[in-house]
């Protein structure tokens, strides 16, 4: 186990259940999911379905399979995807569409990850015929993780599924901070849901749920869905003791997640203000917090060391930028603690360490 | 849902958790997994490796994902395993092995899944150089599931590693009830495991936890499925949840694995006395029962609607046997109930129905 | 290089083309064959389609290729194919159906390779259902090349064909030496045909031409394995050339493989004389000879240098057994300097070395 | 067959080998070179390898699986390849690095192809460590086929070896039309080969032999890529028979490709002259032009359909352009006759038609 942390930004991933979480697995109705049998994740699945719009849903146990999942719906093997080079699903799903469905992908490079419509439907090719990877799918990842928490504006996504549907292109979402851009912009869940032929939802990141995750789509994937679950190893039996932990966090952590984003913002503007070029606070929409700290002479990693010897853990991103998240295990404490102990040392530069 | 049954023996992945176990998981200390961070996960991870006298394990959300991980640490792409015809890895993994890994597979035909260490060895081709695919793996599957519950031989196991080992081919334990072989034949679950280089248990069959498998092996090997766990989309994160529910099995549901056999037996002989050919009771070691229904004209299929209307559940596994498996959610009394209802079904024959 | 032999009885994939072979390439009509413009490609398509009563056909540079290219016509990622232990699909061709096409696998252990129907059928599982693997496809090898150049009973081809079909199993001919059983038994090529949804043959082993096998089954089917052959890089541009090869391979090498099989069942003969239990000249049926060696205290190894060290090639196929392969370059005097050779070596044992 | 056409521009895949190549087939000398054996072939591997500066070459009967069998030497399953987004290797080879060997990829956008190697450098991710895709390889196309003809930079190769080597990224040129980059520019053949891991040469698009593609590397590489050869399907037997047509269009054809590059330099000039923004003619570097038909209003179905009723054929590689390759079998005269018939009808636009 490593050292602890007074403040740690890592990841939201990180959160553990609270007391009334734990009570509400204790206390779930369960049965054999893998023969759907387990009350209480299905209840789960016909929520989550209905909150986005869509037909039916699966509980996976984790993010990056249930995109996997999604994927393999829309795309044979041969084809093709494609996604922002810096999307979950090509970066940090480690080569699964490749792996486990012969699936190929091509990237458009985007700016902090935000959707410009135009980029991939000038990359996708739908008509290759025999020749050539005809393109199936556009992934759109919102908040968008490695991008700094960026929310993709709508008129973008109804853009780019204007342009595809027409031509018989799918659209995934990796919805795994769909919370965060719902609760940032008001826009509601099934209006996002809408533009998508699947989505997948985290419910362990700032939901605070142990584990697990969400598909939605139409009944016939789903159904598909459900059988390649088992194919990939992913199909576990009284589920409903994690599904509990889901339907409380839906009723309990869904609002909260703007406070997250107040702190985040926060932050970001002290330093932004301190270290002009290190962040415009003004593209903090969500939780995350991307930092250039090289602005000041650190690299990443030097910038990580002297965080954590100051209690407070982050994540290099690139050479240059490091990530910091908020969720439901750091207050407004925790938040001053941040900035009190990081903003003078990216203001000093190295020779602060 | 489905309507429920009065007796349930379909399988034993349908025990649900105890009120104590469940007190267990809502008071586990969490982190994140995926980080290495759940000490309850890395006690679990350490306890079952030290029972199977392995250097290291991992925790998988299912039984399957701990035997794809397991095999793939021993063959490449293009490289072959070998098992029996009705192994678990070949049949009700979905065609994990190829799918997932690229790797081939053969079988031999057993009876009742029982190993006779002659036939993997005559199959197995580990040298066939640059035009044959090479052999790289025997799976031995401890019970076997499809066979009955049979709990394989020592000796044969023995002969078997004298065999492959010479010639560079590796043994992977499918051990997913090797605590019913334990409890069966009082041989250690150590002794069992110092003859494979990797050995999947689950935490989620007879030892009555919700979900959850653990995989043993080298340090070196554990570093690898670490990595492919989450390419698989296994990478969970407060699993000490769950893995407080393993270490409770491990606690307080080994031994009384004896229960569910004297139950499975009894229910053998009461069939076996009535209906000779249906079942030889002596081949019940553990807690399945393959019963051949075919004896009184029975098909499978029309065997178990006829129970499932007397309010007992089975499963056929095969137009002429069906299959009743013991856990610990039934108890003498359903043991009854079984016998009371099943048995005069089987020998009256169809026109019961 | 390697030293050349006086006779070279490796295989019968060494031939190598005659004069008027070399003439028919080099005036060969060509076009771009990934386009479907080369004539002598689409004419040799079109005559064995015809041979083989089959649809349409398709031109491909090996017979793994071709096989690889008919299996997953057949069978899904995550499905399965079954055939006998030392199929050349499952033992030759490199494992090539898990990695290429995610193709799970399944055996039995038949005698010489030859087909009993009960054993595919007692294997075969269509009816998974989603918890297990579907079985959809049985490989059949005619004639079997590991087996000793077996021929499949037609009455067995028939009663597999007569259990598969109504549960909708598909079968596949391995028919690489689909030509020896037609000219050993008199069946027609057709009548062999009509029980298979696809049938590979091949052109570069007893018929003599450089390079090439052809695929027969749909129309529908062609079209989507001409993609596939694409994928798997086998989509050759001015291949008239080759397949002109093929077409005189079909004019003028067919009926002279009954000279082959004379050869080498007057090979079989003299050695099963000799040392009774090496080979029963009755089951040499076609131009495959397996000797087993170890009748005289050889291995097959051993054998293989002091038969190389009197100018004469083979190859060992088992610790105890060696295959000989008569073919367009071996002729009587050949085999009469086999026969001189090898009988006397084999009489002798090891101490003759 | 389709109809003939008086100029067939739709690729340099479609030249037909001469009757002196032709000769040179007839009288190869062959043997089996699935047993390394075709003397011919040997002496084609080993010139090729020489000739780009390598240790040893593998013959394959394609580019894609000279390409394939190049990328899977440097990247294994679940890790990443990037490329440009209208690199060969992506678009053109039917997804097959993601369907035979799981490995990933990303792109970046490039103009005409050309490389830019800040973007590539930008793309790459060597160090994701275990929870993040790890970038293996970049692949460089030289000429760029659906860029143009375009030819890579010396100092941008340089550049990116530069950057890619220090962090243990291996380099793989798609070098199918490597000759005309040479003749181009007169950089040696060998000075492009040193700043690669593995290079594929094509034998039979404007070199005009009829089948077949040479991959070069290391020794070590070269034995992995003969196995894969034959798991892919692409193991052929007296293969001397097209290595002939291959060493003789090294002795004939090379030099010869000038008057391609100047060919398809007059017509673009042509083109570029009467309608500007059609084409750059100072873009034309070697046998290839893609000019933008829509400057006067053409879709580019629209214009093929109208070059094709006009004796012309040319390939449309996108909704807004036309594709037109020179080789061996378009002389002068059929320069001047798509000059003659195709200027016309772009300048006059669809009304033309």
């Amino acid at each position: 186990m490593p050292a602890a942390y007074d403040v740690d930004l890592l990841s939201d991933t990180l959160t553990r259940p609270t007391e009334a979480m734990r009570h509400a697995m204790a206390t779930a109705e369960v049965g054999d999911d893998v023969f759907g049998e387990d009350p209480t994740v299905r209840t789960l699945e016909e929520r989550v379905a209905g909150l986005l719009g869509h037909e039916d849903a699966l509980f996976t146990p984790t993010g990056s399979m249930a995109n996997q999942l999604g994927i393999r719906l829309h795309v044979a093997q041969g084809e093709e995807l494609v996604a922002d080079s810096l999307a979950h699903v090509l970066r940090a799903e480690m080569g699964a569409a490749a792996v486990l469905s012969g699936i190929s992908s091509r990237s458009w490079v985007a700016q902090r990850g935000l959707l410009d419509a135009a980029q991939p439907l000038a990359l996708m090719i739908p008509d290759g015929g025999t020749y050539q990877v005809n393109t199936r799918l556009v992934v759109v990842e919102n908040t968008h993780n490695f991008g700094g928490g960026t929310v993709q504006p709508l008129d973008q996504i109804e853009a780019l599924r204007a342009g595809t549907q027409p031509r018989g292109v799918a659209m995934h979402l990796d919805g795994a901070r769909l919370w965060n851009a719902h609760v940032a912009t008001g826009v509601g869940l099934a209006e996002y849901g809408q533009h998508f032929d699947s989505v997948s939802v985290c419910l362990s990141k700032g939901l605070g749920a142990p584990v697990g995750s969400v598909l939605v789509g139409s009944s016939d994937h789903m159904a598909q869905a459900r059988v390649w679950r088992k194919r990939f190893g992913g199909g576990m039996r009284q589920v409903g003791i994690l599904a509990a932990a889901g339907l409380h966090a839906l009723d309990h952590h869904v609002e909260r997640l703007a406070d997250d984003h107040a702190r985040a913002h926060r932050f970001a503007k002290a330093a932004g203000e301190a270290v002009p070029g290190s962040i415009d606070p003004a593209t903090v929409q969500t939780n995350i917090v991307v930092l250039d700290v090289s602005v000041t002479g650190w690299s990443s990693t030097g910038f990580m060391e002297a965080a954590g010897s100051r209690g407070i853990r982050l994540y290099p991103v690139s050479p240059t930028a490091v990530r910091l998240v908020w969720h439901l295990d750091v207050d407004d404490a925790g938040t001053d603690r941040a900035v009190e102990a990081l903003v003078p040392l990216l203001e000093k530069g190295p020779s602060a360490a």
